[in-house]
């Protein structure tokens, strides 16, 4: 039986979940594969620690280029993350014939078009199903399952921490610091948790997916962006009576030869199935032209989870290799030949329907100061909710949702209103998605 | 660019939605794949009727084989469906040395064993994603992205017409017959509709997701199955009652080297992802070693939905023609010399919970000799529902629920209560999954 021969840079815990899985699995991979993966040396700065699993010493190695100059080692998984060593190591493993597998969605997401660029001319292959939902076969269904389909629209919850957060705010009523909090102490976010709830870490797996759906590239600066960090509890109770889950989507829509492309906190109907992904899971809703909708959920982190898709990237390189075929599917979906810059929609130009919250005093004729600007704006209110509950300074909520309206006109219009002297403080806005899901 | 000849045996609604899809996203399809698809000819014993897509008159033909043996040809698309006709066809195509791509999981799962030899001899290919699961990339995933893991469970919502029918009851409120005449209407189900309601169809698929999961042939009278045509409207409301939703599930579980494979109304909780699967969508909630649980969701038949996974397995395929690449994947995910007989549980080893409804004289004691019963058969009851409800013959119902019991003691059980004086008719039995699906 043939021998395929991996080097592994990064033994953290992905790293160990790799190796772990190849070992427990070996009979059954090579029962699928007809070969063994043989994970020939491991490099990481730490190589004293011990791991979960056993390796034998003359497999550790500090020094990267144990592995990048290995005539022998076919297939390189990278799993340090951040970009800097990264894409040194990724580019160089490249440069002298490696294919590469990686988890790492900053590295694609900001180095993606050198990167590709790079493996195309020196005819390798670029496996990276961990990058964007975990153990979710997101990326092999855009690029293979459904390549017969214009995607229509691609519905994501991309990133495990803020729907953590999200689901125990509103299944336990916690408030966002301390729901942060448990999420911390659960191993579920990091000590500076910015690169999650601000959405930075969704906004590198649209961009992937975007390219992967359309072949566009896209400038991550482009992509709209807003994380969940402003969500209050009574937002997340006024959305539950109007029958609505917050969850932080990511939102890719095909308009003609436009795409629309956003991340916000998003109200979405109790009963669509999104709305049914809780805690630290994923999940995927594609809509394509000719399957319809398509909905794929997993573990979007996790030691094994993640290690299941990187084991699954190197069975693939692994049948090519195998099979002596390369670049059988193109790396980014499209033959890179029709890679284009992306036409990304303005978001003042995007259309949908609204929740506000204003604050107000309570006094006769407020809701209709309120009401009046939003319709000099060419916005119709669909409801409204108006509670005694008192606020400090003795404010009252007043809550209104929307038909389909124009971003550019809700930004004009609450800017007047927030100017208003009835109104206190800034008018909180989260955008509802509603028809588009059904 | 190369052109890949394709022969489409089978014009129907499947045959129509993949040559409107191959035309109206053409130039799609050759951004992502390299080569034109090409239908060279279609065969059908009805080459009159007009279609939704209009065909040059020389493409059609009512003689299959000028498909079979046109030497232009690569790969045959198989849509007739059924066993006779369609089983002759491809076994000519795989001995042409054509790859074929089928929807028929009848063809498959009766007659597997010799098509795979076949085209393992002749080293073609089998593209069969649209057998199980229509749109849902469910054989993709198993293949390649979990191939990874030891599938631990998988838990199938695997018929339309099934889901769409108890949908209906719970959430209309409609009985089985006007369920059933309500699918019927909408084209959800057959005149004859034996085949889907009565889980036929879901062994079928079942049987090749077996194969697949296990590398174990099965034969699909060792699956055993329950069809949905005995729930009642009675039945849906007290699993309603109880926390559960009533669906048709198709469950494999692996136990050690055994294989538990069963379909039958099956009541879930509310909460669990799979009871949000409403109307006609198909749905797998799988469970590898690594992976953990993995959800896909999408339409299980229809026109173009089914087109589209017709198309990924034609551009799947013309990819390997493209790479010279043959059996890069093993047509049952397993390589064909490791797939061995399955061992299947025998039913009465089973071990799950159940909901009883006993239909019972409205007498003291009657609650008594009845757990008594269940108790002398290791059976322990985990709930009671007793309704002052009156049925026919001043009957009452009695609901039971029990923790985890083994079929065959349950068997007895109810064999030994439904000789009670005091019980009349057949008691209702409903198995429950409720842990394993944690």
């Amino acid at each position: 039986m043939k021998d395929i021969s991996v080097g592994l840079i990064g033994f953290g815990t992905i790293g160990t979940g790799v190796v772990k899985l190849l070992r427990e699995n070996e009979e059954l991979i090579q029962k699928r594969l007809g070969a063994r993966l043989v994970i020939k040396k491991i490099a990481d700065v730490d190589i004293k620690t011990p791991r979960q699993v056993p390796v034998e010493r003359e497999q550790l190695t500090t020094d990267v280029d144990d592995i990048l100059t290995d005539p022998d080692i076919s297939i390189v998984v990278e799993l340090v993350g951040g970009c800097t060593h990264a894409k040194t190591f990724v580019l160089e493993a490249i440069r002298n014939g490696k294919h590469v597998v990686t988890a790492n969605k900053a590295l694609l997401a900001n180095y993606g078009d050198e990167i590709f660029s790079v493996a195309e001319d020196q005819k390798v292959n670029i496996g990276f199903e961990a990058s964007v939902g975990g153990t979710i076969p997101i990326i092999k269904t855009l690029k293979e399952s459904l390549a017969g389909n214009n995607i229509e629209s691609v519905f994501g919850i991309m990133n495990g921490t803020c729907n953590y957060i999200l689901t125990s705010m509103t299944k336990d009523g916690k408030d966002f610091n301390s729901a942060l909090k448990d999420a911390q102490d659960l191993g579920f976010a990091e000590v500076d948790p910015t690169y999650d709830i601000e959405a930075v870490d969704t906004a590198h797996k649209l961009a992937i997916t975007l390219s992967l759906s359309y072949g566009k590239r896209v400038s991550l600066d482009d992509i709209y962006r807003e994380g969940i960090s402003e969500i209050s509890q009574q937002d997340i109770e006024f959305a539950g009576e109007l029958g609505y889950t917050i969850k932080l989507l990511a939102i890719a829509i095909r308009r003609g030869e436009v795409i629309e492309a956003r991340i916000h906190p998003t109200m979405i109907p109790f009963d669509h199935i999104l709305a049914s992904v809780n805690g630290n899971f994923n999940a995927f809703h594609l809509i394509g032209d000719a399957s319809g909708s398509v909905f794929l959920y997993g573990q979007g982190a996790g030691m094994m989870p993640t290690a299941s898709a990187v084991v699954g990237d190197l069975m693939d390189i692994s049948r090519d290799i195998m099979a002596g075929a390369w670049r059988r599917v193109p790396l980014r979906s499209y033959r890179e030949n029709q890679i284009e810059d992306i036409d990304l929609l303005g978001m003042d130009d995007v259309a949908t329907n609204y929740y506000f919250r204003f604050s107000a005093v309570d006094r006769p004729g407020v809701l209709s100061a309120i009401s009046g600007i939003l319709g000099s704006h060419n916005i119709s209110i669909s409801s409204v909710i108006q509670k005694e509950r008192k606020l400090d300074r003795d404010a009252v909520p007043i809550v209104v949702t929307t038909y389909k309206a124009r971003e550019k006109d809700v930004q004009m219009a609450l800017e007047e209103i927030d100017r208003l002297d009835i109104v206190f403080g800034k008018t909180t806005l989260i955008r509802i998605e509603d028809d588009r899901l059904r």
